[in-house]
Parts: C-alpha cells; structure tokens; sequence
C-alpha cells in the first residue's frame, strides 16, 4: 500500500548553466518551473549555486555584481511560483561586517515569495573546490534548514554538507555533521550539489549516501548539475534513496534530465555508466583496474568537448593525426562530440613519419568519416632547419656551450604541426586546434611547447596511456560503427616518429625514451592515489614488476627518472590547455598546483 | 636612558627560500642561527612557513612526506640552539581525526628542544593565498601563544593573524582578533610572516602595524620572507615599531637581510623602494598616480626574473627585440638581472618592420651591451605563407566559409619569431625564451598565441602600457647606465608591425586596433580596484575623459569593446607563462581564474 504521506510529485531539475551566465540560466530556471507547473509537479529542485553554476572561479571576487544580477533573476523566478514550491541555489550576500562576503544559499520559494535562504555549513577547499575563496559557513540553527510541504517534513543539506558523516569516513575534515543534527527531525533529506564526476567517486558517493539514509531511516534526494565547465564535467545521475538505503529513482548521465519522482512509488532507475555499477559494493575508492570506467571516461570527454565547444563559440576541431594512439582516440572523440563534418585531421609527415603510419590515419579518417587531408612537412622543417643551423652559428660565437645533442630538430618538426594547426584555426571560423597530448606523457614532460601539447583544447590531458589503449579497444565494441580504429594503431609501440633512435636505427619509441608505460601509469597512479614516495614505492610490488622480474636497480632508475622529469615538466603543466578532468586525482589546473621552481626530494 | 628590560639581541632572518625544498631551506636556517649565536644573539626570528617556502602550491597535498622531512629538519635544527631561542614556521602534522591535515605553525626552540608550536588562526583564502585548503585554523587557549625570554613578554601572532584589527579595517574577514586577545598580556608582538609585495600594500601595512602597535602600547616585530618563487615576489623590509607605533628599524627591499635588532635602541631603517614612503599617511590602498611605485616595480620584477631562472637552474634568456616598448623594457629588466653576456636580443624583421624599428632595436641592445642579431624572417614567411594558400584551398572545399580578413598572416609573423627563439632555447644550456607581453594587451587579448605570449617566463604580464613608459623614463634616469633606452622608442605610439591599416596605409597602431592605453588602463584598474561594471563605469569621469572631450558613445562604445574582448582573452590568460605579481590585483594564475566558457554580462 502508498504511504500517501510521501505522495507528492517532485521535479529534480538536472540542469547544465553557463558559469557566470546568470540571464542564461535564468531563463533555464523559468523554462523548467513553467514544465513543473504543466504536471502539477509540488516541488521542483535545483542544483546548488545553479543561478551562477558551477565552478565559479573568482566571478564573485572580480564582479561582484553578479550577485546582484543572481538576486534580481530571484525576483523574477518567484512571480512564476504560486502553485509550486521551487528550491534553488544562488550566491546570497552577506549582511554582516565579518566574513566572506557571501553564503553559498538555495533559496526556498512558495506564494510567490522567497520563504527562506537555507545556507551551506560545510565549505570544501580541496582539489577542484574553492567554497571557501567567497562564502561564510552557516552557522544558524539547524531547524532553518526544515521546510514543511503536504505534511512531509524536507531538510535541505548543501552538497558537502552531506559529506562528514563520522561513522562513514575513517577522517572527517569538518566538526560538524549538519544531516546528523537535521535527521530525527525530518522525514526527508534535500541535497541540491554541483559534484564533478571523477574516477571510483560514484561507487563512494553512492555508498555513502545509501548508508546515510538507512542510519537515520530517511528517504534521500540528490540533485546534480551536469554538462561541463571548462576541465569540470558534471555527471547528474540526480537520484534518491529510500529509508533502507535502497536507491529507488535515478536520472540520466551526463546530460540534462526533467526528471519526476514521486515518493512513494519507485522510479526510473537509469543506468549508471556500465562497469561502474559492479564496484557500487567496495568502499575502496580507488583501484589499478581502469576497464569499468571506460564508459564513464567516454561520455564525460565527449560532453565535455561538445559543452566547451558549444560555450565558447566554437563548431568545429583540427587536428595532426600521426596515426599514432594519442591522435587517433581525439578524433574519434571529436568526431563523437562535434559531428564528422566538423572535424579535420590532417596528416603531417615528416622524413621520419612511416608509410605505416601515413596508412592508419587515412584509414582512420575514412573510418570516421572526418575531414582529411595530407600536407607533408619536409619543406617547412628544411627551411628552417637551415636557417637554424646559420642562426646557431652565430650565437655559438658569444655562447660558445651549444648542445650537441639538441632537441631542437625534432621540436621543429612537432611546431612546424602546430603552426599549420593554429593556421587553420586563424582562417576559418568557429575552429579550434586541438592538443593531443596524454595524461602518462605530460608527467614525464613529453610534449612539445607550441607543438602538440599546444592547442584550444586539451582532451586526453587526464588519460594514462595504458586506459587509452583500453578506451580505444572499448570504443572499436561499443561505438555504433564498429572498428573504426584500425587495429595496427592499437598493436603497434607508441613513438612520436621526431628522432631516430641510435641504438636500433629506427624511429625512437616512447617507452624506449621514458620507460614502459605500463610502468609509468602506475607510478602515476600511486602517487596519484596513495601520495607515495620513491622509498614506499621501492617497498611495494608494481604489477609489472609481477610480470617482468624486474630487478630493483633498474626498477630505482626508472623511480628516479621519473620524478626527474616531472620537475623539469612543471612549467608545461603550467601552460597546458584545458581539459577534462577524468581521474581521481589530475594534474589539470582546475585541480592542483605546484610552484615551477619548487624542488622537492621525492625520496622519503 | 636605555630601557634595560628590552637590553636582547634579536635576529630577524629575513631570508629566500625555495618552495618544497626542505634541505635547502634547513641549510639556509642552520646557517643563520650559526652567525646568531657567534654575535651571542638571544633570539632569532624566521618568516612564516619558512622550512617549507611560501608559495606552498598543493606541495603538501601530493607529497605528504614532506612535512616529515620538516620535522627530521627541526629535530637538526634544535641541536644548533642551545644558547638562542629561535622561532621558526613549519608544517604541523594535525593529529586529530577531524579538520585539514595540517597547522600552519611557528616552532619556540630553545635548550635544544621543540618547547612549544604556535599556531596560525586566520588561514587566508584570497587572492594568491591558499592557506585555508591544507591548515586548520588554532584554536588553542591564547596563552599559548606567548613565550618569556629576559624578563620580556613576547607573543607569536603568524602573518594573516595580525590582519583583523576591528578598528582599523572597515570590513573584517574573521571573526577573532588573536593579537587583540594577546595585547594585554605581552610587551612585544612578534609576526612572522610570507607577505608577498604589490602595489600599495607597503602603505596598508605600514599603517594597521604602527596603529596596532600604538593602540596597545607594544613593540611589534615584523618578519618577512623575501625572493621570488613562481609569481610571488616578497619585498622583506622586516621591522619593529616601538609602543609609540614609530618605526624604529627596517630591514632591506628585495633581498635576503641578517637584520640585529636591540629592542631598546632605534635601530637602522633600510629606505622603502623610493616614492613608497610619500605615502604612507593615506589609508587609501590604490592611486591611478604610478609614478611612486616605478622603483618597486622595477626591483620586484628584476628579483622575480633572477629567482625564477636561478631556481630552475636557468642562465641565459633569448629575447626578440622589436625595436617597440614591451621588449625594451623586458630586456633592460633581464639585462639587469641576469647581466648583459646572459641576454641575446634577436631582431627578427619582416618586411613591415621599419628602419626605425631596426635602428631602435640595434642601439638599445648596443647601449645595454647585450648580445644582439638580425635574423629577417621573410622568407620563413613567405615559405609558410606560400604552404598555407594551397592548403588553405583545398580545406575550402570542404569548409566554405573562410574568413575574407583574418589575423593568419599577423599571426604567421609571431609565431616564426617565437619559434626562432624556443630553438634557440632548445639549442643552446640553460637558456629561456622570453613572452614580452603586457597586462594592457593581455586584457584584450591582443597577443599571438605561440607567438610574443609565449616563453619560459613573462616579466611584464602585470604592468599595463602607461606604466611601462614611466617605467622606461624611470629606468633612463635611475640606472648607472643613463638614457640606454632610445628616447624614440618612448616617444613612438605602440604598434605590433604585423599588419598595415588600410584607413592609414601605415602599419597599423595598437591604439587603432584597441583605444587609448590611457583609457584603456583606466579601465583595468577600475575593474581591478573597484570591481566596477559599465554602468558605473559610464557614470565616472575618467581622466582621459576630462583631457580629451570625449563623448559617451564613444566612451560606451570603448567600454563594451573591453569587456567583449576580454572575455575571448580568458583563454590566452589560461595558458599565459609565469610571471611576477605586481599591480595590487592581477590577471596572474597564482591569484585570479575566470572560467574559459563563462559568459557574464558586465553591464550591472
């Protein structure tokens, strides 16, 4: 039988704002209050701060009116909210002489009033997050946050407001648990959020929030934003949980979602992102084994792409493809998010690019159906390498120390790519060159400044090679056109085909100039996940080590040389352009910094 | 009569450290408290954090072992102070289960031992400060803050604490005053701090220090790091006020100082950069009058090129000399920083560049001394140029809406030249190339992506143009070397030679393709200073409105073409190189992020 107390129709508003773009989304707000009106819906539910959207850089600092814009927008938000009661999020100014200028607030409106501005306690200031740049903790009393509505008591928790749960975390970085103070007084839990999708987070969060909901025995509602902002994409997977902790409604992935509940009745479970739903049973957060997440990593890219595109203007992407991984799995990216037509690869060979190589990526774009064209590069790269070689003469006169093994020719080759890139994307409108650089390469600082790792968009900036070559297997099974990628771009050694190799007479290979990826990633992944350093990791037994008997003084050699090269790589992360952040933890700006000149023993 | 109670001998460390560098940093402490204890000095005094090294980035957060070797370095240091106390700032491991990981704190060794760690309560979170994302805020009994040495009562307050003065500030951030709870129980304050330089901000502290001091009758002690890691550039001028609020001893501007002070005595008072102490009476923080600030801008700028390349383990820097006034200025600067044989001014002529340009370019290397070539790019022009048209044709087909006018020509200029110079870089040891654009043109986006943004670092990316010419006059009159800049390299209107104005026929000048730079820089600082929107924008008389006449269309027409075109510039902010904090706010990534896709409407 319905329990009829819970037997009211609620809308949570899955939504995807333009950070910044009050009058955008503004209208969004309006837009999907006037749906809720159509299905008689009670409520209707946004996500946190959804006026401004998330993430908010430093918008509020340098315009503040904005804020201003937020409250005017309320104004004409409530004159359409007679006969529904509407919670959204919005940057609240601070009255007071103390503090933060603003709460991060949802205001509760009904009869066409705001009833009340319900504030966020917990501020988090970790990796993406930046609360606590603009907003005060609230510090009100927790009945504040109650509303009342068709005899169903709602408490309204703001995203991490619902994350400090004392007996579900082993460390919790706040005093207070607002939800534990809420809890015996309401019948129903609110959580409005704005929480990026990042690898093993959907297995945590949904472990946690399960868990909350049968500890106090309260049915759990979650809105999120989706769609991305800059190197943050939003999953949505809005959703809510009974009082036993059982998920019984959830809405769409990585795209806007009207999504209705009614509490008393089960809903539309929509699938998560397959493989995700196998770990939803492990509190570890973390694992080496990246193929459940392939499909998450596709869709979040993909969106990302198109919303990055999309927000700044933008329709169309040129791309070198070399036929090598990097190349091939942005353009099928691309292809995916923007349309085929929209896309161009262009072959580049140089005197070193193998026939081979020349072969795939043509297959390749004819598989996907892009653009594509051929312009060799061994006239450029023979211009300037000559007039390098006079210029270089003369300087050697005052700075008598040249090189004599120099990166430059190789570099030349990788800029004169670029420079035909940006070309294109300076004569043709709504076009953006794209940097192909992957998340393994860019630790070890192997990437070319103004070369591949130059461009308007960076999409696999925070993918270890290793997943790629998963991603682009996955990709050949799942995409709709079957094997798009040649298969001998996935068999063959990585190599950037710039510089021959001394020891074998062939092109230089990757692993051969760094060390073997499956190695690398996972260097990357401890240090990532477990924050370990060269003698911890010396300690632990690598998979590859598992594998290969690798023996300790080469297995120290690689340790060494990789944190050698992230240090000297610094400045490149520096200047990197954005893209999506994918993994648990990134080297993308929006996340983490570490001062260039910084010089950190890594050993212990 | 001296006052016998104050007879101590008290070393202020002011000192340059490395971020994340702990050996370094030990060295450099135990080094110090050697020559402190062959003076027989009492007490020594290091900045904020200093084992560490302020900027601190997301060091702790990905390399947690750091902190320990913190404290292996203070168990080193503790065995040098058997006879000097010594008051040091650390990273704290927190030990409790609850709050960030760590405490920003300043370790009381004396005896040999660790006698007590004094925590920081106010964490800032704004602008380039990122206190708040590792440290928990103290919030132990105040006592503990106070230390006994020769009968005097000291008290340790940690930089950020001694900034919320509920008198002196008309809005204050926190809601505790931990020297105000301290005051009546000590003689002296003592303020560690890392307190990075910008522009009129000597003024605000010089004020709240010597009124704090004199509203509660105590000596105040002043400890700063100085140096430059990344972007953030510390002046040092340690000091102690009396009870009086009367400065009376100050350490050096801009460099490491082994500063003796006798709290009985005035001691001596090292000059502010000059013009700084002119205004000290006046609360008010920003002026549109530069010409006071022209001497700290030059030694920030010259300290931050030597840190940051010395630190890096770079020598040389490779500059295009232009022959306009951004190169001039980036060359006398790194001249002046790295010596003339370290510099190499590259002419790079295309065929619009003017003999005078040429000319200008040749005579200010020759005045400077440093190393000088002319490497025309013409053919390296016309070669790509040639290159591009075929290619461009055969996209067209495909894509049919290219651009009638676009900027790929301009652009194809820039980028030959900054590709010149990376070789050059990739050529020749420890060698970087230099971005020579401004903070004018940063703001409107108008520099080449690879091309004069780019380099390893960007000395003037935060001083607009008007500054940079009294800059230049003020380098003509101030260093040793008198008039090395052309005077008709100040005289001449800016213009990047990359294109001819078909209204004129002449090459076409920046403040065509912009407006005014006295307008323009206007505008910056308003937005930066005062935070203000069109609207009150258009309500203010600027002051070229009131020398020029000019009308409010115009005036309206500038401002909307401002704010369009910055909002297409966040990108090229996005990926601009490092380079030094200067203005009181900046555009610079160690303090200011506007999401890439926002979208905000800058009317009110």
């Amino acid at each position: 039988m319905k329990n009829l107390k819970f037997n009211s129709k609620i809308v949570l508003a899955q939504l995807n704002p333009i950070s910044g773009d009050v009058e955008y989304n503004k209208n969004k707000a309006i837009e999907n209050i006037k749906k809720a009106l159509e299905i008689n819906a009670d409520m209707i539910i946004f996500p946190e701060l959804f006026l401004l959207g998330y993430p908010i850089g430093d918008i509020l600092g340098r315009y503040p009116f904005v804020a201003s814009q937020c409250l005017k927008a309320l104004d004409e938000i409530k004159e359409y909210c007679e006969k529904i009661a509407v919670l959204i999020g919005y940057p609240e100014i601070n009255p007071n002489k103390t503090g933060k200028p603003y709460f991060n607030s949802i205001a509760y409106i009904k009869d066409k009033k705001i009833l009340k501005s319900i504030r966020k306690s917990l501020l988090p200031n970790y990796q993406e997050h930046n609360d606590y740049r603009y907003f005060e903790p609230c510090e009100i009393d927790i009945k504040e946050r109650i509303i009342e509505l068709n005899d169903i008591k709602f408490g309204v928790i703001v995203c991490e407001d619902g994350w400090n749960d004392f007996d579900f975390f082993e460390r919790n970085l706040y005093k207070k648990d607002p939800l534990k103070e809420l809890a015996s007084y309401i019948d129903v839990a609110i959580c409005p959020a704005s929480s990026p999708s990042r690898a093993k987070k959907e297995q945590l969060k949904h472990n946690m929030m399960s868990y909350v909901s049968e500890k106090y025995g309260i049915k759990y509602i979650y809105v999120n934003q989706t769609g991305a902002n800059d190197e943050l994409v939003y999953d949505g997977l809005s959703r809510v949980y009974d009082e036993k902790g059982t998920l019984s409604a959830m809405a769409k992935a990585f795209e806007e979602d009207f999504f209705v509940v009614n509490l008393s009745e089960k809903g539309k479970i929509n699938p998560l992102p397959k493989g995700l739903e196998l770990t939803l049973n492990s509190q570890k957060a973390f694992s080496l084994d990246h193929n459940p997440d392939l499909e998450r990593t596709y869709k979040a890219i993909v969106v990302a792409i198109k919303d990055y595109f999309s927000k700044n203007g933008f329709e169309r992407a040129v791309l070198g493809l070399s036929g090598g991984l990097d190349s091939t799995v942005c353009a099928v990216l691309l292809c995916d998010a923007l349309g085929a037509k929209n896309v161009y690869g262009i072959s580049m060979p140089s005197k070193l690019t193998s026939k081979e190589s020349k072969n795939d990526a043509q297959e390749l774009a004819q598989n996907l159906g892009i653009n594509f064209l051929t312009i060799p590069i061994k006239d450029m790269h023979q211009v300037i390498s000559d007039k390098f070689e006079n210029l270089f003469d003369n300087i050697s006169n005052n700075w008598c120390d040249r090189y004599t093994n120099s990166y430059t020719q190789d570099n030349i080759q990788a800029r004169s790519r670029s420079m035909i890139l940006w070309g294109i994307a300076n004569e043709f409108p709504k076009t953006l060159p794209i940097a192909t650089s992957d998340k393994s390469e860019l630790y070890m600082g192997y990437a070319t400044i103004n070369g591949d790792m130059s461009g308007g968009y960076a999409p696999i900036c925070d993918v270890v090679k290793t997943k790629l070559f998963a991603l682009a297997r996955w990709m050949n099974e799942n995409r709709s056109r079957k094997n798009a990628i040649p298969i001998s771009i996935i068999n063959k050694p990585p190599g950037a085909e710039l510089a021959i190799n001394p020891e074998t007479g062939r092109a230089l290979l990757a692993e051969e100039a760094l060390m073997p990826y499956e190695f690398l990633d996972e260097v990357i992944w401890r240090l990532e996940n477990y924050n370990q350093s060269i003698d911890s990791m010396m300690k632990d037994e690598f998979l590859y080590e598992k594998k290969n008997n690798l023996d300790k003084t080469k297995k120290s050699e690689w340790l060494n040389k990789f944190f050698k090269r992230l240090n000297t790589a610094l400045y490149k992360w520096y200047i990197l352009p954005p893209g999506p952040v994918i993994d648990a933890r990134s080297i993308n700006k929006a996340e983490y910094r570490q001062p260039v000149i910084s010089n950190i023993s890594y050993l212990k």
